[in-house]
């Protein structure tokens, strides 16, 4: 069986991007990834492009021969992958796949979202794809909505608390004010969380992440290129995906992620690892709830245990492990289709000691956790530092 | 490498489908299929759907965790492809891929779309997600008035006539007329092609393929399980993508379609044949002209020689190279996510002998070509009768 390696990773700024259109943000990443990777555009056999709602928000599907084309590569074979928010993850997983079928050598896998310069009713609605149309969006659910169920769930069940929830986003921005490509590149006070707009009581503003722009990308090629070419690389030991239902009304349980659990244990076994191995992750924060639930279902920590451990300053940059380095969905943004490509990324910089100011020391393993809809697609990677 | 094989097949008719969701049509014609290949739930491993603009059509993403929930196999993972009308073909592709790679055994590639109960104008704008949105769409642009420039430029380059383009339906229909599951069982004449509506001079309203609900999958494994069972199989031998510009001014050509001709060519190479050898086709016939096109790049018919072969009647159920059996999308009907996985059925009936009255004479080669937008995506699928 085929190792399959990253060689090389690009993002854009995330942010308001109001000067640049969707494929040009995915030519960006991509390009920066390729010259990363210290490739040509020949050594490429195919694109994935993860993209969750270009129909409904720039009126383009079709996004896997547009990017071919943008930069260059056509007639190359290129797809779009979509799973909602976990548009980028499952393309990062499909791209993995289809260098271990052998049928390819080297492939980019990318995302990207181009959201801010549409009503955000709009985007709000475009969103709503990602949930069930008939039971959830139609009755006027919004994502806010649904997360707030979970996180108020959480805390009758736990005692999960609101300062608790806040402490995530400051801590994320924290980590997002030492990343220069990050939407918000700032440190908040858990005060100014707690006084944010309630959007979807419990969760404020400041507990949400934001609308973005922007693609990240990045190169895959089997171990033995990488080691002909000389190349450093970090190694993709685990990959997986499992699925739930869209609507939290038919779940058993709304405290905890079914999806992440199966993807993540799949994920570890064939990495043959353990939680307690990981050195640091990049997780699906979306709401400030969803990382202290992707906290626990990952096995890092038991149920109801997540918060506290925030609260202790755990899962800082200096902590015992580190989440959301890059400042996570919260800080360095969430450009829906690039989220799970963003997070691979940042595991490649961190493990090939790139991260700048933020980088951590010395880290071997890395996780990623991308989520779509509130939990019906999870996709976890672990990745490896090269021996 | 493993060599990949499908063992069941299943479609639901297609048509106006008023009484049924996406994901119930979606379900019906995935139980169909792992009811034909006399398998369990348990031994799916994952799914792959084609589905182009659920988005803007019903309000829906995140179509994969949606259909393996709706069928009960949640957690797997299941994930959508979009490449516009060619979403079908590329998931079979990638659904191919994983089994090539090793990860899964069993994997069912469906497609689906529900398109009948929105307004036409909207049907006909999400459509046009599939073209450049910037150059194409914008400016007014169709998907019947791009068919109907590379029509014209055909007509005047090669001499191509109305009527020949008019021949490609009535023989479609011809076919469809023999198809319980197509669109429109009815024979038409030529007269009655010429004398429908125009759309979008030359184009009339019977050189256009309709808008409809529907769904297909096809149960995909490896051969040495399709053994093991002693389960009749239809191997492929090829598949392929290509891609090209999204916008035909950007084309050097518009009487060819490039990502066509690369497709088929690698197809041809990994599948060790030519074109000759070839028993029978299912190509994309959105608009009559593009059957046309797909019949010469696809390197059947030296350049403007199709529509003297459409004349002759060489692609009847009885001529020397049938074209579309099942009706093609002109009858059998176009759900456009469904398409390409559509393609894949009637090939494996036809090789299978399960394709009633318009079963051909035992095939053996068969191949399935599928478009997505003007051209822009390109998927060539190549089917052996098992031996």
């Amino acid at each position: 069986m085929r190792e399959v390696v990253i060689i090389g990773a690009g993002q854009t700024k995330f942010g308001e991007r109001w000067e640049k259109n969707l494929k040009d943000l995915m030519a960006e990443a991509g390009t920066k990834a390729v010259m990363d990777a210290e490739i040509t555009g020949e050594e490429i056999d195919a694109l994935y492009t993860g993209c969750m709602a270009s129909g409904r928000l720039i009126g383009q599907e079709h996004i896997g021969a547009l990017v071919a084309d943008q930069v260059g590569l056509n007639p190359i074979p290129s797809t779009r992958i979509e799973a909602a928010c976990a548009s980028g993850g499952t393309a990062l997983k499909t791209a993995y796949l289809s260098i271990k079928s052998g049928e390819y050598d080297t492939v980019v896998a990318g995302g990207g979202e181009k959201m801010v310069d549409v009503l955000t009713g709009k985007v709000n609605y475009a969103l709503g794809g990602a949930g069930d149309q008939e039971t959830e969006v139609f009755n006027g659910a919004t994502f806010a909505a649904l997360y707030a169920l979970m996180a108020r769930k959480h805390m009758d069940k736990y005692g999960t608390t609101e300062e608790q929830l806040g402490k995530v986003a400051v801590k994320n921005h924290e980590n997002g004010a030492k990343n220069p490509l990050a939407q918000y590149q700032r440190e908040i006070t858990l005060e100014s969380v707690m006084n944010s707009t309630e959007i979807s009581s419990p969760l404020k503003l400041f507990d949400c992440s934001p609308i973005t722009d922007g693609a990240a990308s990045v190169v895959l090629t089997t171990k033995e290129k990488a080691e002909e070419m000389d190349k450093e690389y970090v190694e993709i030991i685990g990959s997986a995906q499992a699925s739930d239902t869209l609507s939290l009304a038919n779940r058993k349980s709304i405290t905890s992620v079914k999806a992440t659990r199966k993807a993540s244990q799949k994920a570890y076994k064939k990495a043959g690892i353990k939680p307690e191995d990981v050195d640091f992750a990049e997780v699906h924060d979306c709401f400030t709830i969803a990382e202290i639930l992707a906290m626990e279902d990952l096995g890092f920590y038991e149920k109801g245990e997540a918060g506290k451990a925030v609260e202790k300053g755990e899962t800082r940059l200096n902590g015992k492990l580190p989440i959301n380095p890059s400042g996570g969905l919260k800080s360095k943004g969430h450009p829906v289709g690039a989220t799970g490509i963003a997070q691979a990324v940042e595991n490649y910089k961190q493990l090939t000691g790139k991260a700048g100011e933020r980088q951590l020391k010395n880290p071997e393993i890395g996780l990623s956790h991308n989520v779509g809809g509130s939990g019906a697609t999870a996709v976890v990677h672990i990745f490896r530092k090269m021996k």
